[in-house]
């Protein structure tokens, strides 16, 4: 079975290890002629990129995107959009050691317990890597909605138990600092806190949220492929991810109806809004026309230097501590995956609400 | 476009509404000689059925199910298994005012926004009758399931503030209490706390948590249709659902890595355990051979008698107070829910995972 | 794995076998807003309904379909449609017999092998009476494609040798004779052998052909879901379909490129038009806006009176003569099956195709 | 929407054009531990590469396969296979007066209705390039086939009517000549036939077969999944196909049921055979152990050097004659192409029908 491909109408699939040639992604079902140039591309892979802070591996990727199908004369064409992002830094002998054993918090145990074997150079294809195939995907798919009005703004919450105030919130502090957290002052006690952890060899989690303006009502579908469960787990399938919410989240299951139920009121302009957004944006699992705001819990990075105990192959129970270059704490890079990943299934959902009436259908056709 | 299908191998497709001829549910895939009768899946669909307490809705459904095809002499036999449940207990009258106004909280808005227009007798196909149709599917699931030793415990973890206490955890206990709390104490505390909402014509949210023993390591694909994210979106797709976890949920956001990661050992039977499960039976998004252990955090009923405000279709801003006969709190009746989402999920990964070794797909065929 | 269900954005899954229930189809994607009522779909049901001639099986049937969901005030709400038609002239004691043999031509055989055992009853799964169903589901994809300016016009081109003559072709005669044949001196003579194959308690194959008006330019996408391609595939999932061929078909093999290639020309209203029709309405798997012209080839009825060489499960080669009533030519009955096959298929290939440009995503949104 | 997948369970994605980077395929859900290397995948390009006869477009393309992911240390790792064939003859000029005309018999005006505007550089994403990709993805779902026994021949059958004797068939001789035909006298005078052709710089279709032997019982999935159908549509998906046929196709429709149905016996060893195959090895939609038999018809290639007559975009009716390197026939090259996409349904259906039986289930998992 295959594991690989995201989306029904925006479909991706994506391929690549961690030390292989490459990663990359195919985008099956880009609509034709939607304006296209790698540099569109970059600037999101440029988000992600390591070594750009202390904080993150000093492992140097220029992780540049080539576009090979797709796209002609600056537009695509409506067929597959390939991309690849060739793999440069590959210190194969890191990773030597640990084809023997398996770490504490990575893939290798199930990896072998799948497929008999696996790819242990860097984590093969369940290192973090492969989600610059994502990112490049996401690009598009942020594009093409900005196209008619929905943006996002990501950042980082909270980084061990430093969480942003809201009333500190300035989203033009998030590219200001290496932790994209909205928050100057949080900011600070964050890299305080993972300064510590370095010194300790160990590393922390975080929690990304994202806030998708602009979105129209009527996106979703309703039962299985709701847009929260769609978002659901599309962020979830971000490795380290551990908890997914929505607007009130786990907040909701401790208040009351009355707290909880958004008021509906008609603004001046006679459209229907909402007195608050405990829903996040989503009733029944179809966009309201409001924010949608979503949170992901990211554990710790599990590529620790401190000693930890494990196992390996021969039967042996044994003490490791794993060298190489990690990042301390995953969530500043991956709020880029994160805002990718929405707006892979927010373009996905999108085009299939486009056949939700019997009118639109008669109206493109007729 | 659609979305009343969830699995790819273990699919069904369920239809219906809360107020036409019943609800329904097409399971396609599943593996011909499973021993099945209606007796099988009616049990599930009891611990569902309204009116058994007063936290429930009064409404009166018996809930039967028949089995329409796919079962001969007692066992599948690979064909679709068509499953209905017919509506017994109609009031349309109950619901005729709500055609013209939206709900705070429900579904209302939303399909209107998408569709031009809705079914609005009783939610529709957003009311959590729609559920009937997914626990009937998973029954089967589940039932498929025990056969190679999967079993699952699900239970009422909190309602409002009050939470179970491990230390007095007693699994005997869920179906013992009209919360389905595993904890007596607890579930006393939760009555009372229930009773108070009530008096106020309020209602409450809470937490459900299931943990699956049995899943053999290796199950769930990498990527994008991780175990944890398909089980993300199953439970997500449960109309009340605002939050999920697995294993330590968010609080491995705010955790380290020496403390969130699992030590690997050798147990003395000579398979690979973990000293602690911080990452709830799945790393990499494939399941590692103990415990799953998910949560999913649900939103008080939006339906309540306390008066709100909201809108009609008229561009009126109005006070409503919702007449009708509904739960107090959802999260007792959805347990069977979450384990019958939770159960088609691993059925689904379960056959998918058949073929990931190439010496499988030999021994099979040679 | 799964196979009932049919199309990605117009999704069909059917369920029911010869002598359960009934049979069944819930259509999920089907646009709301659609009028639909139940003799919608019976005046498909009863095209294909068995009994109305010497030429088809003598059992009755009343086919009777019931709308379960997914309509509400005369219209489609934009979620499933589920559809049953109860089976009611169940003899199952003409079929006991044939639990422990393999008829020839038939699927008891290859359902053993697969399944390990079958519903023998009528040929459970495998029977005719499974196209009913999509017959159902056909009847509402022809009505919306309706809707916007498509037509079939579908009969059967030849009977054993016995074939139209295109110089005496009258569509009205079509429904004016037990063979749907739009040449009634043809007709009069397939009848002639058709009467004597049933002497012989012998059976007979033919040629079904469908011509598809006005369907816009456009639809069909690329590489594997080519019209042409998803055409195929529709029409051989009909149980005795052995060939199929698009516009020239297998003549085209044999023919050169100046004869085969259709020549472009403006037409005096300023459209693009092609002065022959070789390609049948497609190129490159997209529709060119002129007629689709699709023929079947369909085998004889393997249910044959007459004595036969088979195997039983005990070993042993047997010779048999098949009772019950049986259908000496499946193609009559079959027109309206074929018909709904491509009607479901450009229905779902229309929806599909509303996000081909990024400009109408922006028209929808903006 | 997208259509450039196949496969559910072993996945194909393709992607590139004619005149781009190049062609590629990702293969997802290839089972983990089969043997693999870039020669292997080669040896299937080089029957497909062009230049190799007087009867094919004399361009010259090493058509040289990089593997860039999924596998390690010479074996599959579960994960996505990625692959690609660099685009080196790109003589874009070439192809610069087409981009504002619709040459007869291609996808040129389809696809601008479809997309709003093309890549007009030698068919862009129509190209017969394409199938370059289908060709390596094909290369190993047949390496993964024969590792139980299942292996193809496939063979040019007829050009224009030139038509082998099977009587003469011997399969040594089909890579003996340019026209892959496993007839010698036939292969010589459809030479003939074709050189006439080229005179006239005209072009010729034909007829490509394949047999399919080792198929086990029991592949393929009732109703709409059926492997007829399921060949059908990868067959049809090869752009100049305008037929198909399973067993004894067209013929079967002017039989009856005593000459087309196959008699049951038991070999000696004990295992049920057929007397005959007019069913091509397919009862129901589930392969009966005998050689599975299907055929194609190709058209003529459409850009021939004659004169013809077609439209521009300025609204005016013009004459062409196509320049440029093609083939004057497209089935040698071709009869690869048809192997490689019955390989890829093959080895999908054959991992889709591992979860067939519930015993399989448990054998797995127990």
């Amino acid at each position: 079975m295959s594991g690989s491909t995201f989306g029904n109408c925006f479909k991706i699939t994506t391929w690549g290890e961690s030390h292989g040639a490459g990663v990359g992604v195919v985008i099956d079902g880009c609509p034709a002629g939607l304006s296209l140039c790698e540099e569109d591309v970059q600037i999101y892979l440029d988000r992600r990129k390591p070594g750009q802070s202390k904080f993150a591996t000093p492992r140097k990727e220029s992780d540049t995107v080539s576009i090979l199908s797709g796209v002609f004369e600056g537009k695509t064409t409506g067929t597959p959009i390939s991309m690849m992002i060739a793999n440069e830094n590959q210190r194969s002998k890191d990773y030597s050691e640990i084809a023997s054993l398996y770490r504490p918090g990575h893939a290798d145990y199930t990896f072998d317990q799948k497929y008999g074997f696996r790819d242990y150079r860097g984590g093969g294809r369940s290192s973090a890597r492969e989600t610059a195939a994502r990112v490049a995907a996401g690009a598009v798919a942020a594009k093409l909605l900005e196209g008619f009005g929905i943006r996002f703004t990501t950042y980082v919450k909270s980084i061990g138990h430093v969480s942003i105030d809201p009333e500190r919130f300035d989203a033009s502090m998030i590219a200001q600092n290496a932790l994209n957290m909205p928050d100057a002052l949080a900011a600070q006690k964050a890299q305080e806190h993972l300064e510590k952890c370095m010194k300790k060899r160990n590393s922390c989690g975080g929690v990304i949220e994202c806030v998708i303006t602009g979105v129209p009502a009527g996106i979703g579908e309703p039962v299985f492929d709701k847009l929260d469960a769609c978002l659901a787990k599309a962020i979830f399938s971000i490795g380290a991810v551990k908890g997914f919410e929505i607007g009130s989240g786990f907040e909701a299951a401790s208040s009351t109806g009355l707290e909880n139920n958004d008021a509906f009121f008609y603004a001046k302009d006679g459209r229907v809004q909402k007195e608050t957004n405990h829903a996040g944006g989503i009733l029944g699992g179809i966009s309201d026309g409001t924010d949608i705001i979503l949170r992901a819990a990211f554990k710790p990075t599990p590529s620790i230097g401190a000693p930890q105990k494990t196992v390996n192959k021969n039967g042996e129970t044994i003490n490791i501590q794993i060298k190489g270059r990690h990042d301390p704490v995953i969530v500043p890079r991956a709020v880029v995956v994160v805002e990718c990943m929405a707006a892979l299934t927010i373009a996905d959902l999108a085009l299939a609400n486009m056949g939700a009436k019997y009118g639109s259908l008669q109206d493109f056709y007729l």
